[in-house]
């Protein structure tokens, strides 16, 4: 028995999430249907994040256990062909027994992609969200100094989440403005919790807005008060952009 | 009655092409309808350059001539509420009844994306084209300088054409390298023959890719052949970036 890793990109638009679903179709699905075409095995394929509905991902790590005689490094070749064209394998390769995609992740990085503008710019809108075009940049990355490091993020989190503990470590944290207009923000840390990235992507846009104070970050922080935070930004911005271990 | 210009971008993906078809949707169609919906006005437009089926445009631009009472400025807020989010009018404004969106264009700039790798990467599909991974960027590079300047591009250009002056001039040309391993062409000339950008791009390519030398262009040049020339690249890597009056 050997443990496969595979490193996965995938546009979400067309999938309901990664997770398999009872509506729907999750991406976790398809890839365990192209394993079971290529090696006669029905496996269960574990993924280092539960990306949602319309969430992208250059860098998804999952792990699955196999007899098949499938080289590891040829398995990213074999399943893409068995798979669509928005969900390709990137590489893959043999992992020792107690690698898991999930609990051995020591940090994931995600992109989120916005642009400011009066009007909707359709070669934007394929992985990016327009914003409101009073979009102050500068403001916004001088808020971002205050998600760095060691917080309990309850107040940035979903109220639906089931976790009972909701300190995170974010490492790095920025916001770029490309060329072409558009804003591209990037966290790294040690875990995020559910809907966590769209949530503070939503608080420093309402900054960049004028609608939010850097000065509230801290007492957001305090309150433990999800309401207290910005919306939750939509889903087909956030890309995963890279799991490390 | 005055002559309205509109700077238009869009998604050509689920379109067939600019221009009116017999079979399939054009864009031109598109905003004529938004256009009947906003003034109650039956009206041509007239596109700058007949973008093909799949081709992209930042900065299409068209003109059209009404009797309504909308301010110039205001038609493209007034259309886009008639328009599908993959095609949008940017900006509008008045022009003098001599302007014409086609026949008075001094410069047109072209876009064409694409990647080098064995595998298809989903997030890239959007609007490039994968090559073959073996391409030698640097070498790709050296053949731009002999598409510069004056030429009788007729080689460059599908035998299907019926026009008889072939001669053009290409302003600029560039190639550069992304970060994430997009290569973006860049082609700015007084005016294109039907296929002459997706030929180009085909032809460098093959040169990056050892198939053809850099020697071989002059050669094709003075043939006049169009057989001797590269293959036409897909219309999805290709973006009308802009257009000069």
């Amino acid at each position: 028995m050997r443990r496969i890793k595979l490193i996965i990109e995938y546009v979400g638009t067309n999938y309901n999430g990664w997770q398999k679903q009872k509506n729907g179709i999750g991406i976790q699905e398809i890839i365990e249907k192209a394993i079971l075409k290529s090696t006669g095995e029905e496996v269960e394929l574990f993924g280092a994040g539960r990306t949602d509905a319309g969430v992208h991902a250059l860098g998804q790590v999952a792990h699955f256990d196999t007899n098949s005689q499938i080289q590891a490094e040829k398995y990213f070749y074999v399943l893409n062909k068995f798979l669509p064209d928005d969900i390709k394998i990137v590489s893959s390769c043999e992992e020792k027994q107690d690698f898991h995609s999930r609990f051995s992740a020591k940090q994931k990085t995600y992109l989120y992609k916005f642009y400011a503008s009066d009007t909707i710019h359709p070669l934007k809108e394929f992985d990016a969200v327009k914003i409101n075009s009073k979009f102050n940049f500068k403001l916004a990355k001088k808020a971002l100094k205050y998600f760095k490091g060691t917080h309990d993020f309850v107040s940035f989190c979903s109220s639906n989440t089931k976790v009972k503990d909701t300190t995170r470590t974010i490492f790095k944290i920025s916001l770029t403005k490309q060329k072409n207009g558009m804003f591209v923000f990037m966290v790294c840390g040690n875990g995020f919790l559910y809907n966590m990235v769209r949530i503070i992507v939503g608080t420093i846009i309402e900054i960049g807005q004028h609608t939010k104070k850097i000065s509230d970050i801290n007492k957001i922080f305090e309150q433990k008060d999800r309401t207290l935070a910005g919306k939750t930004m939509p889903a087909k911005g956030l890309t995963l952009k890279e799991v490390k271990y």
